[in-house]
């Protein structure tokens, strides 16, 4: 079913190209519509392109067990990120009915229709929505690279104009997403299961030294405001901490870009990015107050000047410690090995943390590797993870 | 005249933009062409487009004394780099001629169609056409960033096409160019003149660290290949050894670029340029096999790979003692503060320096700026330049 629900926007590499509200993304959403009724569901969309397959439970006035993750991908991304989590949840819902018929609480799976941001310079829109941390207003002014508007886009996919109901829900019980790790953690300690304990928070900077622009052969070294020796030094000390400091920090310069670039002419100015990310907000107030008072120092030493600048603060969010134990039990029943972690990721259990309890479960990403056409997870793994995940919506719902 | 010059090629911000072959460059060498004449010289331009200026000496069979400089700009550059020499030139021949009449020796004063290569992938067309070490096959694939070609300007400019006599020259006695410094040790050191011993050696290379690119975070700091932390480890190596090594060597990274070079991605490649001059081969030589050798074992200890490659390579070139001499003798009796001090940036000189006695001088630059609007050097080290260039060639001509 990965490979089917693949076959929607495959690329030429063999990786898939799913954005929001693109004809790929809107065939897709479609296919797993019929799916879901074949299935015995009750099927509906939201207007912003959430699709919901429901088990209405026995109970009355019941509150709602959600399951599943987002249909988007990145450009030339892999089959199982997303997706996987919606496939899972429709596989668990089919065998729990078959099984164990109607459920008391109601049971849904969706298919959320946009986690990536790689469309639109907007990320968790259909989460957002459910929850109510996303609205219309956000999106009124957004373009797409090919200038495209997001209400155009949207409008053009059939949503948006009211012709579905309103995305925001406040019937959620909890949120179940199942996912893949997109990390080689699992893989190399050989679990087959991570139960995701927090979403790590995200930090990142821009950091800018400026020094003076010179002549590479005229100005000797002794006279030179060299911005980006100045800047190596900051990132050597940067990373050196990052590994010393704590072994769940990362930090990380992914991008460097100087002024004016060119092999003959001394850096003027250097501008470098950080993103740092712990489980805890207080582990990386302190890190990042330490390291940038020494770079102040160094800046300083050096008579060039520091720029600061914090452009993202996302918070870590806690999963539900109750829907935790729920999977630790199942599983140290069955003897499935497994690791609780913090996800370096972000997901759509991010958002909904904040909102309802939630529970993020993980299976192995060979070689950690995700957002490429060679992302893999062996059947054996993915057939673990759904088995969990039937028995916690079991538990949850009957 | 450094105004009146200034004037051809005139940008908004009040610098100079004068590319080889363009309207300005011909507009530039058309008038310098009257003033020439107009001060009685002999004018002739060769099939390149450099234009010469000739006082014929009264010796039967008299080899020739050069002096002058290149008339190109770079982009919005000053008014004095280049300019300068050719108006020294002219000043220092017509004054000569007033004072002296006729030299004994033939005196030549050059503006050189082309030094900067700008426009061009080319630099040194002009004094390399008249030592013969550029010829027209050099440029004959040769286009501008506006897909122009090379001969198509050069023709468009009147030359090329064998109308004016064949660049080559085998009567030059010897080349005396006045330039600005590009530097800031004549002015910080409170000396007027610069007199050239050498034009540094140029080695520039091409490093490139390959590591791993993957998720800033889901991987563990300690599972890295972080290409932008070992390649910012090489270049503090780098620097720091420059700064310790030779006070006359410098070494510049003025390059750097990442792949991919986004904020959540770990730098899987990091490719730096390194410039490196001194006045001895041997000094760059031990010098970049000694940091080489180093960043084998810092990549390898990093489980990184590490390229090399040379992509330039120029020799140092000396100027000869016979014309230092000359100079310094004229300002000790001047009692004129000079400073004998290489030149670590290329000029016309260092090519005419391979061919016949060459002497390169200096007049101050303003807080080392060049190549920019703001370039400057004060009237009276301008003066002091041109009495000197007027009794250098007094000395060699008369």
């Amino acid at each position: 079913m990965v490979e089917w629900l693949g076959s929607f926007g495959k690329s030429k590499s063999n990786g898939v190209t799913r954005q929001l509200y693109s004809n790929e993304w809107r065939c897709a959403q479609q296919a797993l519509e019929k799916r879901m009724k074949k299935i015995g569901l009750d099927v509906y969309f939201d207007d912003v392109g959430n699709l919901f397959g429901r088990l209405t439970g026995s109970q009355e006035d019941s509150t709602t067990i959600l399951t599943g993750s987002h249909i988007d991908t990145v450009i030339d991304g892999g089959k199982y990120d997303g997706a996987y989590g919606v496939i899972a949840g429709m596989i668990a819902m089919q065998y729990l009915f078959e099984y164990y018929g109607v459920p008391k609480k109601n049971i849904e799976v969706v298919s959320l229709c946009e986690e990536e941001g790689s469309r639109f310079p907007m990320t968790y829109w259909g989460s957002g929505n459910i929850t109510g941390v996303r609205t219309m207003e956000d999106v009124r002014n957004l373009v797409d690279l090919q200038d495209t508007s997001f209400i155009k886009a949207m409008h053009e996919s059939g949503f948006g104009q009211g012709e579905y109901r309103q995305p925001k829900r406040d019937d959620i019980d909890c949120f179940v997403e199942l996912h893949i790790e997109q990390g080689e953690v699992l893989e190399r300690e050989e679990k087959s299961i991570g139960i995701v304990s927090h979403i790590v928070g995200q930090r990142r900077y821009e950091i800018t030294v400026i020094g003076e622009s010179n002549h590479a052969g005229t100005t000797p070294m002794a006279w030179r405001k060299d911005a980006l020796y100045v800047a190596s030094g900051l990132i050597q000390l940067l990373i050196q901490k990052a590994r010393e400091t704590n072994s769940d920090l990362v930090a990380t310069v992914g991008q460097i870009n100087l002024e004016p670039n060119i092999a003959n002419v001394i850096p003027g100015k250097a501008t470098f990015t950080i993103d740092i990310r712990h489980s805890e907000d207080d582990v990386i107030d302190r890190f990042s107050m330490g390291i940038f008072k020494e770079f102040q120092s160094i800046t300083d030493s050096h008579n060039t000047e520091l720029r600061i600048k914090n452009w993202m603060n996302e918070k870590p969010v806690k999963m539900c410690e109750k829907l935790i134990e729920i999977s630790e039990s199942i599983l140290n029943k069955d003897q499935t090995p497994y690791k609780k972690m913090a996800s370096g990721a972000g997901h759509d259990s991010q958002v909904f943390g904040s909102f309802c309890p939630t529970s993020l479960l993980f299976v192995p990403s060979h070689k950690g590797i995700s957002h490429s056409p060679h992302e893999f997870t062996s059947t054996e793994d993915l057939e673990k993870g759904i088995r969990l995940l039937i028995k916690v919506l079991y538990e949850l719902a009957y």
